[in-house]
């Protein structure tokens, strides 16, 4: 199969039903995805496939689809790219069988911007909350996610106005890597009042994703489904603010239905936009985090929150052949992956895969001809 | 032995070690109060009991204690005694077995006020803080006790500034039961601006209570040794604020020790002295609690709160003996105690129990020959 054949299975299938579709992802992981779009497009297939297919199949978009995302400098990430956050979304295949019914893997995404998506959502944090925000909490997203992106934590979240956006802001603000997923497609230029913010997004290096084909314009439930998304990509979520029937707590309560670590920020008990973070502490649902370093030390895996057992050494946390990857780095000039992976002795395949998490936690810089060591980590 | 020679015996005890005296706690507990007593005076005691009472056995001053707590009307309740709140101070003996350090109870209390201090004691919450609250803390400490108190749960706090002595104020306005349990004599006169608080406590039906011996001045020791005393008489402490290394977060821990139910109220989490109160959250030392409704759900048993399994009718909550009693209350006339004890077949002494925590409950009221059934709770 050629890979253009195969960018234009996905294509064609995320648009052939509307997400989640769980009959048609299972029936796509029995066919592989060129397979199945030939059954699909032909009817031949089971009925609960049929049903959920049946009202688009004929359609024939996919040329035009790729067009239009080409025009808004998107491109589709599939399952079958090294960048595909298959880590991260592991958590929804398993939930899928634990029986949780949001727990829907996406076929592929388009994705606006140039991150390595997979690389970005291995260590992720959603930053999200109410459009309603107050002042307190719109603050308080800005800093979280300064914070988080400070310390090349990624920040996701859903590009809403409120907490969402001053989320999106405050890791801009750092320079740090920010990803927006929507509800709509990356082209639908919604929130209007977000566009700008969205093209500084993309500009920046973070990204746009969307499970929805060019011209997808947002509806509520595509929230709701999109919101799992935000919970699936990530580490952890953070609610900032969220009233008592927010989306984010529908997001928070995703995020735990998959296993991911839940926070949410306390604020004045008196303030209507708390009262849905202080019944997820209240129920044990979420993790009170009040610092930054809370909420790194909350996701736990990372290593970085000053902590008493903090290493002495930066690189005492890097794991065995990330240490060896770091080890092959020199501070003065740079190495191509070839020469790192020669001068290591690990396969090529997997530096490739350290490099950039290397960069992510301030380890190594990219250059001109390859990769060198980050003088401060040394 | 007589009552008075008792009474004073505990007294002299209470005077001739600094409490918490765990040693001098197990020889009483051992010989009896009289008998430990003589034996103290005249140096006739193991090693450990003589080490805490040598400095003082010789004091008599046992007369004058009783003349000047008489002078600022107050009594001395002992184990002895019906009042004596020994259901909830059990948890000090218990935690003992535990090794609980700080776990050793009183070995009688001064109380000024007419309160019963076991009955208030049996429901109550206490309400504490830092000295150096905010307004938003002290806004807060008032409303919760006021709503707490409107609904007959007794507030224990320490009468301290700050958050203390608002709680205290917000059950006054509710006309509710405050007392203040200090770490000082109740004659001490201490803190000097809340003299007039503390007297107007005890004149509202409340109490002010304490283990030293009158003319005690307070000291920073004894306001820990106190704080063990305002965890093990109530069901629950509520921390309203708390700065890092607050008082109330020792009233906090040793409840938690004691096995009572430990409540945090969130705040603005750039409040300093919200830290306190978000660290045992956090932590899951404490449950976050906004609403007074949350207050009485997590304390749990008094079945006050509202929540889908309340009972239909309020006496559904009463157990079959405080249901007799209540059942042989008129409605529209006064009966004694010797009255209600023949027409429920209960004991007197047993009637005599029940009848101030049905007033408590807001199941009985108390007139002139005598008590009825309240109205609104038929």
């Amino acid at each position: 199969m050629s890979a253009d054949e195969l960018r234009r299975a996905r294509a064609y299938l995320l648009r052939v039903a509307e997400p989640p579709a769980p009959a048609l992802v299972a029936f796509v992981a029995e066919h592989g995805p060129i397979d199945a779009a030939g059954r699909v497009r032909c009817g031949d297939c089971p009925p609960e496939v049929l049903k959920v297919t049946e009202a688009r199949r004929e359609y024939d978009l996919v040329s035009q689809d790729f067009a239009r995302a080409a025009e808004a400098g998107a491109r589709l990430v599939v399952p079958e790219d090294d960048e595909w956050p298959a880590w991260p979304l592991l958590a929804l295949e398993q939930a899928a069988r634990r029986g949780v019914a949001e727990a829907v893997p996406p076929l592929a995404l388009w994705v606006s911007g140039e991150v390595t998506l997979g690389t970005a959502a291995d260590r992720a944090v959603a930053v999200v909350g109410a459009r309603a925000a107050t002042e307190y909490g719109e603050h308080h997203a800005a800093e979280f996610a300064y914070g988080l992106a400070g310390r090349n934590v990624p920040v996701f979240s859903g590009a809403a106005y409120g907490i969402d956006g001053a989320a999106h802001r405050g890791a801009l603000a750092a320079d740090g890597v920010t990803v927006a997923v929507l509800g709509c497609a990356v082209d639908a230029g919604y929130p209007a009042g977000h566009v700008g913010l969205l093209n500084r997004i993309v500009r920046s290096g973070g990204a746009v994703v969307s499970e929805y084909p060019p011209g997808t314009p947002p509806a509520r439930h595509r929230f709701l489904v999109r919101n799992r998304l935000i919970a699936a990509l990530t580490e952890g979520t953070l609610v900032v603010e969220a009233g008592r029937r927010s989306g984010a707590r529908n997001t928070a309560s995703t995020a735990g239905a998959l296993g991911k670590v839940v926070m949410a920020l306390p604020g004045p008990v008196s303030s209507g936009m708390s009262v849905g973070c202080h019944q997820l502490i209240r129920d044990a649902r979420a993790t009170l985090v009040s610092t930054v370093d809370e909420v790194l030390e909350t996701v736990g895996r990372f290593g970085i929150a000053e902590d008493p057992a903090r290493p002495k050494r930066p690189t005492d946390r890097l794991g065995a052949e990330a240490l060896r990857a770091y080890e092959a780095l020199a501070v003065r000039a740079d190495r191509s992956d070839a020469e790192i992976a020669a001068e290591s002795g690990l396969p090529l395949r997997k530096v490739r895969a350290l490099l950039p998490a290397l960069e992510i936690d301030g380890f190594a810089v990219r250059g001109e001809a390859g990769w060198r060591r980050r003088k401060e980590s040394a």
